[in-house]
């Protein structure tokens, strides 16, 4: 089963936001909102068989990392902002050790990175980047663990935590920078057609 | 210079809605503007060479197409809201004979898929549909009219319309069912590839 993890720098830990103004204040969490959107939907369905990791570093207490398991995910729309109440109701949330559950499906907890990956031992890791080798020169499995900045590039920290994985690959989806949401959709695509 | 055309059979056709609720009263709405995302969203850019048709037959006045254009288009934001926002302010206008223009790349007339093709003919009509011949099949061009279905299929007036086209290509962009802007997404992908 595919994993997503997005790193979004700058993104919000707390719940301390509108509805109204997905952009700005929240350190562009819009940006995440769409990314679980192309994880997840489906023309009339859910894609049950991912997981994404949402891992927010921004004010005023980070890290933050979200977990959606499409396997129990429920309330789950299309737009962003339903999927920010979700987000804003596991963000209002003070989690202990490990993960609590906010919705099914949605839970929080306050890891980053390495803490996301230290869960996800013994896959591949694929970090999607402009400069990487071209997605037609490689093999993708249903097992892979896709890695990849929201509104930013990793910050070096976290450069070195996924260059310090066992097995990496540095792939490029296109010729064209894309948004996270689009890398998303994109590799789903290929991973669909495998 | 690749054109898309989204038809979205039950999209409102007055900008009497509420930025809050893009998704109930609007017939869906929410779904074209993701495809405007899609359309023309890159890292830190915007697709300058393509051209969006959102064809809009829902009540109260079908039918209503807003044509955005790449290479003129401002003010335009990843975010749903934001986008919603113009699309408002575009179907508040009453449109005479032709094309009026709302904002910066952004026009709106009282026509329906016929008309729009109207205005494309000379061109492949590649129709993105999930009963079509793989992608992998085939080589796409970036003089292609991808037409395609919103919330929605397209209405049996609409798919005769399709097929009388002088040169139809029905192609399926992988084995599951995708949202309408996943299937932009990805086939401009496979372009930007080309």
């Amino acid at each position: 089963m595919p994993a997503f993890v997005v790193v979004g720098r700058k993104v919000c830990t707390d719940g301390n936001f509108s509805l109204n103004d997905l952009t700005g204040s929240t350190g562009r969490l819009d940006v995440l909102l769409r990314c679980v959107n192309s994880a997840f939907m489906l023309s009339n369905d859910i894609r049950r068989d991912i997981d994404l990791y949402l891992v927010l570093m921004g004010e005023p207490d980070p890290p933050r990392t979200l977990r959606l398991c499409g396997s129990e995910l429920k309330y789950l729309n299309p737009d962003e902002r339903s999927t920010g109440a979700l987000v804003k109701n596991a963000l209002m949330k003070k989690p202990d050790e490990g993960w609590t559950m906010s919705t099914p499906g949605i839970y929080v907890a306050k890891m980053g990175l390495p803490g996301v990956l230290a869960e996800l031992q013994g896959r591949r890791l694929v970090y999607l980047k402009e400069e990487g080798a071209p997605i037609s020169d490689v093999v993708l499995s249903q097992n892979d663990i896709f890695v990849l900045g929201g509104k930013e590039d990793l910050s070096p920290e976290d450069e070195k935590t996924v260059s310090a994985w066992p097995v990496t690959l540095k792939i490029s989806l296109g010729p064209k920078s894309l948004h996270a949401d689009h890398c998303i959709t994109v590799a789903l695509n290929a991973l669909d057609r495998l």
